[in-house]
């Protein structure tokens, strides 16, 4: 359900895999390119898709008779969009959430958004993340990812559906950990962009990623994640292709930060699109304060972005802490 | 003791942190350099050393009366550099291994080799390790540390010792975790230069990263490491910096062997210089072996380096295993 690039992506994952694949599109002409040209040069470029793919326009009309659900609509937008096709999921189909954020406001996760528009068990929802740019995907170049369920039955069944000669899915029970990964490394890489256009150099890019993923794991830990999901392809894997990533738009947003622009200018060369760590990291703060846990990396960038601060202040504030134990 | 670029960096932080610094090397011209110059142009180019850091080609001048003794010399010539200095060695001296391997053959990790060698209490030696490259050290840009030792009280004073406005220390009472991890990452660098020479791109390497971080705590925590140090500066800073700096010769070493150079034509290139994974695929593979603990990249990169097998081929190795659980 979404035929953005990595909806794209995964689609022709599945269709590689040997599944039957329906991928709805908002727009009735894009399922019409898909269907006829087997392209979506919007999105994708002139990558060829399988010819077995079927595009629809119409909702109703992809989700019936769907074993497996993807849902691979912006995060933000995640809830109006599911409103609509509950009454046409079936009963025991699973769902599957690609998108990463936190919901602003209600500083639900993805999966937990999906329960209550809904009302499924939380069982039948499953998470799909890791580091996996579109485009590389979409190239066949190899990839890990994770694929996380409580229901063990359904992670290896969607597991063998992702699974290609180069697209290696791991299974994982752990959800919320495999969740916050995804939602708080965006924020992460806005910091790795500001130092990096401040022009430090690596050890400070080591020392960032570092400690925020410290930052992130004691955030998952006070969500009940476990330690070793945010150690591995959802935290550790995802956050590092974040930061060190040319392709990153949090990155090259933060890049133009540190290089002395301002939040306006940053926006104008950035061609109007806020990067996704501009937003998220609110929601992520304000998730991590109602839990009292201290997250310094997104709070300074959270106020160079809302709040005012430079970035040479925000730096030299991180620096400036009392030295302490790991 | 160690007039390299890092032992030499590392008594610039000593000294711009307030301490009485007094640096060995081993050739005394070299010490009269640093005396006389304030300079170590062979090491470290025309970066200007504090006038307070006292060199010496005496190793028994330096050692008599130090309370810290900071271990700057190669890995594999530890044991026969400590030998000589033994009887020189303070009853209550602190002794930091600073250098990062296994000793071939007896597999011991250095600060293992400093117990046997000394016949110093455990709780005497000290590592310091992190993304922590020499010459951004001796730039003053911003970078963390571990400073890892089994006595709290010797840790928060070596922290002390080594905190300035540029170099940040944490303190870890876990000493295996703190050299696992540098003990390991070259061999996971080789893999990641592997995969970027043959045209592979981010995704690829944020698994191989990622993987590779799993297996290196699958061999800490056998050994008695705690994951959570794995998790932080001495495992994911120093892996992340190393797989991705192009500073780090390890990377490109591997580089040259995935564009489909052999070993000697990637050792010609890189002007007879065999990168450091290279030799410690060999003792950290057979540690993992006397362990039982499977390490399928360090594997990999053994048998490349060693074996004969090609860049493509263990790449194909490694994509085909069969798909599991994270």
């Amino acid at each position: 359900m979404g035929a953005g690039a990595w909806g794209t992506a995964l689609a022709k994952v599945l269709a590689d895999a040997g599944n039957d694949v329906t991928l709805w599109a908002r727009r009735a002409e894009l399922a019409d390119e898909i269907n006829d040209t087997h392209r979506n040069t919007g999105y994708i470029g002139e990558v060829e898709l399988p010819a077995s793919i079927r595009a629809t326009g119409d909702a109703a009309d992809a989700l019936d008779g769907a074993c497996t659900v993807l849902l691979a609509v912006p995060s933000q937008t995640l809830r109006v969009n599911l409103e609509p096709w509950r009454e046409h999921i079936g009963a025991d189909t699973t769902l599957v959430s690609v998108a990463k954020g936190i919901e602003l406001n209600t500083l639900l996760r993805m999966s937990q958004v999906i329960v209550q528009v809904t009302g499924v068990d939380p069982s039948r929802v499953a998470v799909v993340t890791g580091p996996n740019l579109a485009s590389e995907v979409l190239d066949e170049q190899p990839a890990a990812t994770v694929v996380a369920c409580t229901d063990s039955g359904r992670a290896v069944a969607l597991q063998r559906a992702l699974a290609t000669g180069y697209f290696r899915p791991y299974t994982n029970s752990d959800v919320v950990g495999a969740e916050i990964g995804g939602a708080c490394k965006n924020v992460i890489a806005l910091a790795s962009g500001m130092a990096a256009g401040v022009g430090l150099g690596e050890n400070t890019a080591a020392a960032i990623i570092t400690r925020g993923l410290a930052e992130i794991m004691r955030l998952g830990l006070a969500l009940g994640a476990k330690g070793a999901t945010l150690a591995g392809l959802a935290g550790v894997g995802d956050l590092v292709a974040t930061c060190t990533s040319p392709q990153s738009r949090n990155r090259a947003f933060g890049a133009r930060l540190g290089r002395g622009g301002t939040m306006e200018s940053a926006l104008r060369d950035a061609g109007g699109h806020v990067a996704e760590g501009v937003t998220s990291c609110q929601s992520v703060l304000a998730l991590a304060k109602s839990y009292d846990v201290e997250m310094p990396l997104t709070d300074a960038v959270h106020r160079v972005c809302h709040k005012g601060l430079s970035v040479d202040e925000a730096v030299a504030l991180l620096l400036g802490r009392s030295t302490k134990p790991e």
